[in-house]
């Protein structure tokens, strides 16, 4: 293995069209760029590939999968410093180009980012398998005998930025869903995907699973992510995962069907009832124990006859949180707490970091009303002793999760108990809220029956 | 309300917004082309009242939702001459333009027909409530209670052709479903389906229920359907109900999320097993029962060494059916069974008529080959008596529904015990064959605690 990792476009010998195999492990810069007609017989070959694949995968049963799976993880860990390397490179020409800090660090592998690859894989390998999954059933009245079952996808197509982490994590998700899966990642990924990639295809084919279940466009740069989104019929689902940039990119460009993840423009509404010890506890756990992801809350909704702002505003100034709060907020804090004024573009925000905007309201209905006005349909809170109140919240906030006195920062398909995630959805077909393995299926109509006709 | 009846454009008082109500009642041809910035406004307009409106239609409990239906019925039987004079001036335009025999049957409404659509009514009325449906939930270990609920899309909106009948079949469907729902029919049946809403509005507001819950595109003609595909975060889903040409402009034009209904190239896989009689029951049920809907047969496949397929020619060709027949066909069948010849576009043609393509393979996997090329993965039937040969057809076709021994007539909402329908999924995303009620809702995750955060 290797030996083949030192020269990736050797084609595999077992692919279904070793011939077409090579440029896919090849690195852009030395395959050049094909014009754009080419880009789109490439990328369709590519595609149908991927068809070939993933009826392969449809059939391969759990115990099978599961073996891919671990041979990954195995096979990350073995060609650590390989990937290491790649990626060094990578991270060595963003610095050089004056990538941001945040930017390189989410770039940058690690001996420990690798090993979090391979448990997650392993993780990935004790779940239950989707595929095959009776959601219901019956005998219809004239005998015939009726299942829907879950089925695999078929060709998933996953467009993100440069984190080489996702590369690993989609691909897992996709294979143990029984998927092909084609990738676009962020060019400054390049090296680490092209590596990673080779190594995906080569376990995958160490224990007879077909490589081209993972295929990546990345050597077709932009133009091979157009063609992609508009392979309607070849693709049959693509997931944007990344900041509002690319999903929006991909909701407007794309006649492939989308789930659309990520965007959380999340809130709290402190309620009148609440107590102070969970207000301080769950507000300091939503924004500060991990303020760069899409369940850290946003806005802060207060009651005005709460009486528990001075001690949150305390305790989350004292944990570095910048408060941009509305006029009567400002107002009711105590001259020790400082805070900067809010506009709407506050209201928009979605930080993704240690500041949080703060609003009074005077009723639930107001901040209901704010919460439509502002919020991305992600998770939404209540801290409450009101069982009314709560009830209201839960019936009239349209979001994916609706939460009652817990941190938003449940929204997570592992806390929720799905095992594992692809995202969060913020659109309403398909998949809501955190998207498991389940939601990576579709499903299939099986009706049997000795001779039935329709009267 | 036969006054409100003789004056649509009078705005109705209980409306959310009766300032802005008028337009959506006006004929088109009265109210002028307004410019298409305009357009864009007054659609968005109509959009945003929806979204008021599924709010209500969102907290309205079944018995509340079912009044609806039931006042909709009753309006339909009350006004059916009012209705039947503006189908008459549709009908009487259209036949006046030239259209076909066809398309003139299914633009024309009758007493028969509209005692139908308030029979369906209250078939719906009678159906469980989607809504509130609990999918799945658990207690977590940290003590969450988390519950994933059924809630209504919101706002639906819909893309047909011109047949009353399917203003009132996806308005029901849509209401029953707890969403509001904004209507664009084809322009022949502009009259007839202006007085349809006009009743279907005032009977929502009879039993308290936003008449806002109803809206129609209709007087905005192209333009009006352009920006409602591309309003994307103001309707929830589009949903195209007719031909592949209006399936195809608005999966291309739409960014909003489509569920796509309707293709059906549908083929029926005679095993060499199959009995005779069933053979002949099956196929003349396939093909003749309805040959104008999507789920009827297109091509049969037939075992080289079946014995039957002799006897199924004669009684189809007795049925009225044009058999398109390969060369080895044509070679097995007697000289007193007329066929002609076919060519690719045969396997590629949904006749929806007394025509049936015929080919001769030699194997399941000639078979499973030529429905992978062909199909527009829909329904597929398999007629045999081999085990094996059952559960490779079910596992390696990948389409809507898989049928083994039975007429594929049965892929059907009614039929499979959904109780009412809103058309044939053929895409995999969020609903795939027959979509029911359910298919019209998301979900929420719905999670409570007592101050629980994440560690």
């Amino acid at each position: 293995m290797t030996e083949a990792l030192t020269s990736p476009a050797v084609p595999s010998e077992n692919s279904a069209s070793a011939e077409n195999a090579a440029p896919v492990l090849q690195n852009p810069a030395v395959a050049g760029v094909p014009a754009e007609t080419d880009v789109e017989a490439a990328v369709h070959a590519i595609a149908d590939r991927s068809r070939n694949a993933a009826r392969k995968m449809a059939h391969a049963n759990r115990a099978w999968k599961d073996r891919g799976l671990r041979a990954i993880g195995k096979a990350l860990l073995d060609h650590k410093s390989h990937i290491l390397a790649a990626n060094a490179k990578d991270v060595a020409a963003e610095r050089a180009n004056g990538t941001g800090a945040a930017l390189l660090d989410r770039l940058t592998l690690s001996d420990a980012r690798i090993a979090a690859l391979a448990a997650a894989l392993e993780n990935l390998a004790t779940l239950p398998d989707p595929v095959g999954n009776v959601v219901r059933g019956q005998t219809l009245p004239n005998g015939l005998r009726l299942r829907q079952i879950n089925v695999p996808m078929g060709v998933v197509a996953a467009i993100y930025e440069a984190r080489p982490n996702v590369t690993v994590d989609i691909a897992g998700l996709a294979l143990k869903s029984g998927n092909a899966v084609i990738l676009r990642g962020g060019s400054a990924a390049a090296a680490t995907n092209a590596a990673l990639v080779t190594i995906l295809r080569e376990a995958l084919e160490s224990v007879g699973l077909p490589a081209d279940a993972v295929q990546t466009v990345d050597q077709y740069g932009r133009d091979g992510a157009n063609v992609l989104m508009r392979a309607r019929g070849r693709v049959d689902v693509l997931i944007p995962r990344g900041g509002r940039d690319l999903i929006q990119t991909v909701v407007t460009n794309s006649s492939v069907p989308v789930i659309e993840t990520g965007e959380g423009n999340v809130h709290i509404f402190l309620d009148a009832s609440a107590s102070e010890e969970m207000a301080v506890d769950i507000l300091l756990n939503a924004k500060t124990q991990r303020p760069s992801v899409c369940n850290t809350v946003e806005t802060l909704l207060v009651h005005s006859e709460s009486t528990v702002l001075p001690a949150v505003a305390a305790a989350l100034r004292a944990a570095g949180v910048t408060l941009h709060a509305d006029g009567r907020v400002r107002a009711a804090l105590p001259a020790s707490i400082e805070s900067v004024p809010a506009t709407d573009e506050d209201w928009a925000t979605e930080y993704m970091d240690l500041d949080l905007a703060v609003a009074m309201v005077d009723s639930l209905d107001e901040a209901v009303k704010h919460i439509r006005k502002w919020s991305t349909g992600h998770t939404e809170a209540i801290l409450t002793n009101d069982l009314a109140n709560a009830e209201r919240f839960i019936a009239e906030i349209d979001s994916a999760a609706v939460i009652v006195n817990a941190s938003t920062r449940f929204t997570d398909g592992g806390e929720l108990g799905l095992g594992a995630e692809v995202g969060i959805s913020t659109q309403k077909l398909h998949a809501r809220g955190p998207m498991g393995l389940t939601e990576l299926t579709t499903t299939k109509w099986i009706v049997q029956g000795e001779g039935q006709i329709r009267a």
